[in-house]
């Protein structure tokens, strides 16, 4: 009997996060919604990383009732979210009750699986969620974010993997958000974990494809012992998004494993988002194909393009080999933290600095935080005349504790502030909303009962004539003559802005 | 010490066979020439497949000069050539003395490695072409068509390797055309194999990436003693192309396996073709994502997009479903072909005269001269009734010998013919384009003296805006008014044909 590995689907959050900007709308999830429930999954993650601000921010969604749709349309399925440790779903460290609250909440409106991660893999980040998830009955799962670095080693891995177990998670996920786990260290991590922590301790895999290699990954994982791997419908899969749920299900067949998914419900669903995703065009990665740089720089792709566009703000655009050289600098000062939300933003900003202005003539207050400890602790040493610098340049002192230690109490002071909000309807949820997006939950409560606005309408700000690709657009009939003049006669150049985009495009007679 | 794995770089031939529809011009290439010809690649393919046919036929380019050219810029390095045995690199079975004269005039151009394959796998039509390229001295590779039936069994690859070493072949490729050779299948092949042939018979695997599974396919022919594997540079890989050459790289980091290849070389032929690529962009394949529908269809997916044009064609794009269905039902009653150039053609357009007009209501002559053994002998038995229909329709007798025992000597008579036309330089060469292509060499000998037309300009008829979208057309000033009347103030409807497809384009005031 060959072993059946379980499978989580990423469709309705990482692979609409890494491969449309976040962008999809619970109008569009809710068709796909029985065959996901349908199809086998251990999990289905739909909630968290950057889901809830796009919500609120882009969507006039509110995420709570996006999560208590899914719990409803998908009565058979886990529901998995990722969750920032002590961040929760913002980008700031949260006092421990405001934490217990909002896992608490999550749990009451239908989640099943908390994905625990902490951009540093500082362990004191984690601990007070996964104790509320365990509070509340739910799956704590701990994770480790791989990275690449010389400090950064099979058996460190496996020491964390060890000290989450002791934190009673239920299981543990390797976490790679930057495509960098080759095969061989796969097969070497997950065995490791299983002979020191045990074999019935759960072992998940999520890898994203950016590099091309992490579909054998997946496969040297199951061979060593995985329990769950992480994939996406294959037409939302692949470049910075992850490998292909079928083609999973396909590469297994006549090995020693199997999975419980069943095909025809995955060919609807790749029917299904096949057809979605064009009214997504605008948002769509530019990264289609395979980025091996990665394992060089070990820059995300997604941070390379964040750069791009900083530097060609600043007029800057031919300084991109500069800034990617030097990353891996700023991250040796800043003690190797693996580069994720919000690490990768903060040590990508500081090298774009540095190159324009001269190495730490100018230090960002996040970097100083990081240098200073504010963010936790990282897995080496940070470079000591840097410390000094963030000392003087921000006043503050340098901390060994856990961050969030040194909070005061919080919540009542966000309730408070929250509720005098227009259009708060006075949950704990909306304190929650509030807590972690305190610039745009005012304008969402305000304009929340005017309901969920698809893409085309992002902020109200959207105009341009081809907003809902999928729709054709209504048009005047195609031999309505230009100026009511007659035909077009002669060559005829104009800009024409289509999602955005102006194109030249010349008209001429046939 | 790690095992050395040989790569089979495929930029230069199946690659935008594969992916930008034959078309790139040897100008794009010779600019890659060098850092191909020091990469530390065990070979690059670069010649036959279809490129023969698109040089001639779309690119006024001399294909044997295109070998010579190879051969002086890449001396460090095998050249390789796909070769459809009998059928050398057109569309029928050749009389034998032909067959040498092509292999001997391809060795004397410059060609190292021969791979031949027959789309049937029936060994007979190997057999001449193997001994012709073991005359020369030269490299023969005797192919395995991958394909999967009832009746295809690794017992029965493993035997058809056996009888290809016994030919004399040099090494075994096996030839995944349609990606459908999985990770445990790829490795009992390859086991297997070695097993029969011995561990010094030299095996090589080509497989495309449609399916998503076979960069572990990859991995596991690897473990199973493969000696080379064909990837192509990242920037023309994946959909219906192959797996990137530098994930490969990557991908075996830590493992008991390494290759010779440069990384550098490798980035700088990535980032070369990446400029390269738009240029192509009309002809780039449809297929991006991954299609494992393919293994239940065991259609590959050039072969459903012709098919889908040629139902659109006649009205009937509703039925493709039907089609689909139909085409492993015809392909039993021609007893198991592989569905590989041409059988996969004949196939094909059966299943749709099937679909359209009932069941062999009508049979086209390519299908009845399958059912009659012209293409040679297949796999499984060949419907009874269907070889009495073909026979009764076409006057022809059911055959069993080899087919091109069939055929008189035609060489004399073939370079008479080519003699006669206008600009034909009376060289071997030009007789033996003529013979494979007797309706295109006439005009392409006629304009031959005009130099290679790169893309732009295929066969003369392009006379569209947008032909070389890397050059911006000449264009009238943005602002130039609309029938000189000014600027457009209503929304106004165009059907606009950019390369040959007609958008509906609405423009209106900003």
């Amino acid at each position: 009997m060959p072993k059946t590995i379980d499978v989580t689907e990423l469709i309705l959050r990482d692979a609409h996060q890494s491969l449309l900007a976040t962008r999809m709308a619970l109008e569009d999830m809710v068709p796909a919604c029985a065959d996901l429930d349908q199809a086998g999954y251990w999990s289905v993650e739909c909630w968290g990383g950057a889901t809830f601000d796009a919500c609120i921010r882009f969507l006039n969604e509110d995420p709570w009732e996006r999560l208590r749709t899914f719990r409803k349309l998908m009565p058979h399925t886990r529901l998995q979210m990722l969750l920032r440790g002590q961040n929760l779903l913002g980008y700031r460290h949260y006092e421990d009750h405001v934490v217990d609250r909002f896992v608490e909440k999550a749990a009451e409106n239908g989640m099943d699986v908390f994905r625990v991660f902490d951009a540093l893999n500082d362990i004191r980040n984690l601990r007070r969620a996964v104790d509320a998830v365990r509070h509340t009955g739910k799956h704590a799962q701990g994770t480790i974010c791989y990275t690449v670095s010389p400090l950064h080693t099979t058996t460190g891995f496996v020491e964390m993997a060890e000290r989450l177990v002791d934190l009673g998670c239920d299981s543990i996920c390797i976490k790679d958000m930057a495509a960098l786990l080759k095969p061989q260290p796969a097969y070497d991590l997950v065995k490791g974990i299983k002979e020191a922590c045990g074999e019935d301790v759960r072992v998940h895999v999520h890898v994203h494809a950016t590099t091309g290699v992490t579909m054998v990954s997946l496969m040297k994982a199951i061979e060593a012992g995985a329990d769950c791997v992480d994939t996406a419908i294959s037409s939302l899969s692949l470049g910075p998004g992850h490998n292909p749920t079928e083609s999973l299900v396909e590469m297994l067949e006549g090995t020693g494993f199997t999975t419980r998914l069943e095909k025809p419900r995955l060919l609807a669903l790749k029917r299904y988002f096949n057809q979605v995703r064009p009214r997504y065009r605008e948002f769509l990665s530019n990264i289609t194909g395979v980025e091996t740089e990665i394992f060089d720089s070990q820059i995300p792709g997604g941070m390379i393009s964040n750069m791009e566009s900083q530097l060609k703000q600043q007029g800057a655009a031919g300084k991109l080999d500069e800034v990617l050289a030097e990353v891996p600098r700023v991250r040796e000062d800043a003690g190797f933290p693996p580069l994720v939300t919000p690490s990768s933003q903060i040590v990508g900003t500081q090298a774009v600095f540095n190159v324009m202005m001269g190495r730490y003539h100018v230090m960002t207050g996040e970097f100083a935080d990081l240098m200073l400890g504010y963010y936790g602790e990282t897995m080496g040493r940070r470079d000591r005349k840097l410390i000094m610098q963030a000392t003087k340049q921000t006043g503050k002192a340098l901390i060994s504790g856990r961050p969030a230690d040194l909070l005061k109490p919080e919540w009542q002071e966000l309730r408070a502030a929250a509720l005098d909000l227009k259009g708060s309807n006075g949950s704990d949820e909306d304190v929650l909303t509030y807590a972690m997006f305190p610039q745009v939950a005012p304008k969402f409560f305000a304009a929340r009962s005017q309901g969920p606005k698809n893409l085309g309408k992002p902020g109200g700000a959207g105009d341009s004539p081809a907003q809902r690709p999928a729709t054709p657009p209504p048009a005047a009939p195609a031999e309505t003559p230009a100026n009511g003049k007659g035909p077009v006669r002669t060559p005829i150049t104009y800009n024409v802005k289509v999602n955005g985009q102006t194109h030249r495009v010349t008209v001429s007679p046939e």
